[in-house]
């Protein structure tokens, strides 16, 4: 797989002196012509400033988008009517210095809430940055969104015409989130861009169906933080025009859904504390939202992750946490099964998988449909719990890839959600995230 | 105020070998004559065998009750069939031993899921602690019931008979529980004890008005670990027969309820690893539910319990939290204020605090009605943030005892919620329960 952004867009990564540690705290991308652009945001009732300058902005111009201004180390959020002067301002300042329309950048900001932005120190991230945009500089961009993340996350995608294997559309995500104990309450932001040309209604469509299973798989929800922002720009630079409903705009979205959970994962892999990634697969729920609201009690079970981080087979706490989630349960029908590996695939029901380079996330373990595989542990068969053996389940636990894999023998719901243990790292971090 | 338990009962703790540790691990609670009982239960679709066991038998013998047996070490959870038989067992024993009618002892259990009850060891324990019954045995009862908590949970209260000082009802109550990370998510055992004579569907419906302001402003709620359990027996062998609608009964109900709060703020400020006590109060929500899930938000969020731990005044996570609550939130009306201190009585709405012993319980700050005080410190105001000193908002989250309360500014909605900070050591604690 090549690293070749799309065609058209150009980034840059440069320190504005937001965050104490003078890292690199403010990310541009622009594009040489206008943007189709959809959007996803937080559902939280304190939408930061940015998000509500975004909302407004997507809506009012959605074909005419051309620059994405990014800053971490201050959220811009309950930060009341100057907060959102401030959004204003960082995304006015980026139109004048690149000699943009007006109306035509988005913001997004994650770190701390509560403080208001240094507009000085954003004026300097842009006087910087607009100098560097560049191709090749997506590297730093990624970096420089980075908050408690210990590694940029980026991914790429290229869907070729169809009888050619070169010489198609491009995509380029870029990610940054690594609070995951509640998955939903760390800022997940991501931009991704792409060289196709398609109707902004298309792509508002596309990016829907990717983000409920990739980023709200392990990130958003109905609860989300007050910044999450999934931003997708398509300028049509490569010359190839996607049409709704067409076969080749069918691949596009493959590719795109491929390269949201990509970058969903990597958020994961990258929990704040993490020691270990976990997939939690349901299936044989009532419903697919049946399914979905156990996996999220498991996976966000404190008393589940900190069994994970402790190497602990303390499975019972998996039981409880599906009996409290609100699912319907049979307990005389439910299994539980633990493996060793992941799913990358799991919430993958539409042929999602067909993009081009599907083989760099190849499953470790296809538990995505059954029957689970034999290299599985099944602890638990209609309810009644199972003389295991000890030492293999211990042997699953202490690895550093775990699937836990509850079937409820209800109906055909099923889902997939990605997260990680709870650390002492974890605590440290957010202890004292703010000093 | 007297350490003296109600009249006709005797209470035993000895350990019987379920716990490693070699500590007490059976309690055993025996009445003289019948008792009226009632009980509230986990709604865990996974509930444990004992829970399922005294659900049959509260509603089948109500009025007859004469024991409670409860072992620590093993929660007779996720144990199928063999399980429900366990339990049978554990109750049949003691009913033998103590020469009682069949189907008149109740059995609760705490410890481990998934695990058997090992039957021996519960015959053991029945042996033991069948002789050493006795009035003030009631320490020593309260002890074994304790699985990760540091100490034990016992509250009394005495209801005087009108126009008298003493002589009237007497109540005890024991409880156990700690995992308070999701407060909803570690196992929470109180069995209350009363010399009053009382109808059951009476004792019942005082029983339900009080853990609702008391371990469900705790612990328990829509989701609840597989073995929580509230028992109250109430046995007349004070000779005061309390009847429906009289004034007399609600004084009791008032000391129930005072007992319960006692009982429930005991099992926050133990909570596993705690090292702080934290008192959400939410006011002016649209209504009661919404304020009751915009404080539980708050208290669950491990983002804020962890900046609690960490005295770091990150005040914007308090409001993201509230705003993913799905609460009814107008960022332009809410207000945010801190305190030091705790809030007793915040759930108290309907004069449950008239109890004979309310003193010994009495706010530190009177926060459960407005005005706040003057000593608190406010944040935001109308979704603004203040130029509040910072050096005065992190000497409160300094504290030991902190109220955190949000004005939301729609209706006359309130709700309290105690709950304690995430701490290195709860990570201990959970990382490695069963090792």
């Amino acid at each position: 797989m090549s690293n070749h952004p799309p065609l058209g867009f150009t980034f840059a990564g440069v320190p504005c002196g937001l965050k104490k540690t003078g890292a690199a705290d403010f990310a541009l991308i622009a594009s040489d012509r206008p943007c189709a652009a959809a959007a996803v945001f937080t559902r939280n009732k304190f939408a930061a400033a940015p998000v509500i300058y975004d909302r407004a902005l997507v809506t009012e111009n959605p074909a005419g988008l051309r620059a994405v201004a990014i800053n971490s180390g201050c959220a811009n959020a309950c930060t009341g009517d100057a907060g959102q002067a401030d959004a204003a301002t960082m995304a006015a300042e980026v139109e004048v210095a690149l000699g943009l329309p007006a109306r035509s950048c988005a913001v997004m900001s994650t770190g701390v809430i509560g403080v208001r932005l240094d507009m000085s120190k954003i004026a300097a991230g842009v006087r910087l940055a607009a100098p560097q945009l560049a191709a090749e500089g997506w590297d730093a961009a990624a970096r420089a969104i980075m908050t408690t993340d210990t590694r940029p996350k980026v991914a790429f995608r290229e869907v070729a015409p169809p009888g050619r294997e070169a010489g198609g559309v491009r995509l380029f995500g870029m990610a940054k989130g690594a609070g995951m104990i509640h998955p939903n309450m760390a800022t997940m932001l991501s931009t991704i861009v792409a060289d196709a040309a398609i109707e902004p209604a298309a792509l508002a469509a596309i990016l829907r169906e990717a983000v409920e299973v990739s980023f709200n798989s392990v990130s958003v929800d109905g609860d989300t933080s007050t910044n999450d922002t999934v931003l997708v720009l398509a300028n049509g630079a490569s010359g190839r025009k996607l049409e709704a409903g067409s076969p080749e705009i069918s691949t596009f979205a493959s590719a795109l859904t491929s390269l949201c959970i990509d970058l969903a994962q990597q958020i994961a892999r990258d929990g704040e504390g993490a020691t270990k990634f976990i997939t939690v697969r349901v299936e044989g729920a009532a419903s697919d939202a049946d399914a979905r609201s156990a996996a999220k009690a498991v996976a966000n079970s404190p008393l589940v992750k900190t069994a994970f981080y402790g190497g602990d087979a303390n499975w019972g706490r998996i039981l409880a946490a599906v009996g409290y989630s609100g699912a319907e349960v049979d307990p005389t029908r439910a299994d539980l099964w633990i493996a060793s590996g992941s799913d990358e695939g799991g919430n993958g029901r539409k042929g999602e998988k067909g993009g081009e380079n599907e083989g760099q996330n190849a499953p470790m373990l296809p538990l995505s449909h059954s029957p689970t595989p034999a290299s599985a542990l099944q602890l638990v068969r209609s309810g009644q719990p199972l003389a295991y053996s000890e030492e293999a389940a211990s042997a699953i636990f202490a690895g550093k890839e775990i699937v836990v894999e509850v079937k409820l023998g209800l109906g055909d719901g099923q889902a997939t959600i990605w997260t990680c243990d709870l650390s002492h790292e974890y605590v440290d971090i957010n202890g004292h995230y703010r000093t």
